[in-house]
């Protein structure tokens, strides 16, 4: 069991070890040929720190609230008053991935980034990630990918899955760091997609969003799109991941319990608790199940 | 040299050889790094034969004729008359791949196929595979795939590139027969797109088309929606892959010079033949650089 040595010895590793020896011992009832060993993840809250908001919401306020300064008549517009004024219920929402919350965001983006270089987004968001630090623990948020889910990662991979990451957040500012970072490639990342135009050789982003947020019953369709599949292992953490989990052979839901090591909340994870328990899915628990976290 | 066995030791063969040993030679001038060795091909006469015209069409044609004969008065509407009727510019459109007579047919998909799910269309598609026979050959189409290319194919992939299909034609379709007949996961094929909805935990087509249109310029801009970045190789045989081409380090036009061992024809081809020359692009000539087709 030295493959997933940040794991305690509890009850999720020993699922997931079970799971994964049933899939791939041939012969076996429950064997998966490997074209269909698909693992999808969730990215914010169950391979990274989602608190106190998801991390590429940083990233886009601190442009936002470069646009104002340049801009100050934008003030008076929502989303930017609601950043300016530090709205709390607006802020609550970003927290819990609220879908009409996150959905106004995304009108927003387009302001952003419309017009802007495949490179050009690359940069803004390398310049982010070496120099923001995550309030609580004052490094950045890079450094704070769950460790016991990258040994996972490792772990599925040397069994001959492959591991795709499918989160609400934007595709493009994950793809900058998926290969680094999770040691998948650029194409093994799914998520809410802007569209591109390709003129005079190069591509430049558009205004569109393709095929919807990939939150809720978007995780499959999105999966499915990308992968022509639905996953064989899914891991997630909030209620926005219930449809993947819920198409998905093995779903595992991770669940934030650890005060002192990173956060404890239940906030729009309760339903994806109850889910779990009404099918069987394997829960998590980060402060039980994890010798370490980061 | 044997690993493309069935390619004539010509210019392209060399052409081929010496830019792979370029760009997989570390520390050399031209290296590529593994994550960036992205190599796409069009399908429809660069995998295998479209003439007399693409093979998909030939299943969807038989598809819209069954439904006419279950009700009758879809004949008088387009374009199911151009079926029926043997309508000669219709036909030459499809031939051709003409952006307009494929929207035109994009936009009759929906009602065939709107509300099907992903195991009912991959039925349809394998029947059809086993069944019909293309009219030259007398085989099923699927056996009609160009041995050289395969061959490249598998080079590719043997040099640590990930190899990817990107066709006009749709990406559902091609899924069905990717793995066994390319030996690449369906993953990695890019092509137009049905939406799908995922309700009561099973997706369902829609009537949308995302994306628009895998074409043209279309090409590079679902490339880079599907794996986030532009090719380091590609290979195409018509006017509709320029884009794509032009978008590649390495660029490869297949012309099809042998009426004997398969069909001669430059319709359509022709732009991309001029561009070849302009841009320096590897032609290949199926009739003195293949030693065998099939």
């Amino acid at each position: 069991m030295s493959e997933l040595e940040s794991w305690n010895d509890h009850a999720a590793k020993t699922a997931i070890l079970d799971f994964v020896t049933a899939v791939t011992t041939a012969g076996g009832p429950e064997f998966a040929p490997p074209a269909g060993r698909v693992a999808t993840f969730d990215n914010d809250g169950t391979l990274w720190v989602e608190q106190p908001m998801p991390p590429q919401f940083d990233f886009v306020f601190r442009k936002w609230a470069e646009e104002v300064e340049a801009d100050p008549s934008l003030a008076a517009r929502e989303p930017y008053k609601a950043i300016i004024e530090q709205d709390a219920a607006f802020f609550e929402g970003v927290a819990t991935q609220d879908p009409q919350v996150v959905a106004t965001l995304l009108q927003a983006f387009p302001r952003s980034w419309s017009g802007t270089t495949p490179e050009a987004f690359e940069a803004q968001v390398r310049e982010w990630l070496r120099t923001i630090k995550q309030p609580k623990f004052g490094v950045p948020y890079v450094q704070l990918v769950y460790k016991p889910m990258l040994e996972l990662l490792a772990y599925l991979q040397a069994h001959e899955f492959r591991v795709f990451v499918c989160s609400g957040g934007g595709r493009d500012f994950m793809r900058v760091f998926a290969e680094e970072t999770w040691g998948i490639h650029k194409e093994n990342v799914i998520g809410s997609a802007a569209g591109y135009e390709y003129t005079d050789g190069g591509l430049l982003r558009t205004d569109e969003v393709l095929g919807g947020l990939a939150l809720g019953p978007g995780k499959p369709e999105h999966i499915f799109a990308q992968t022509g599949r639905l996953p064989l292992f899914a891991g997630g953490n909030a209620d926005v991941d219930i449809e993947m989990l819920a198409s998905a052979r093995f779903a595992l839901l991770l669940a934030h319990d650890d005060e002192d090591r990173e956060y404890a909340y239940t906030k729009a994870a309760d339903k994806s608790l109850a889910k779990a328990t009404e099918l069987d899915w394997t829960v998590v628990s980060m402060k039980n199940d994890w010798v370490t976290v980061f």
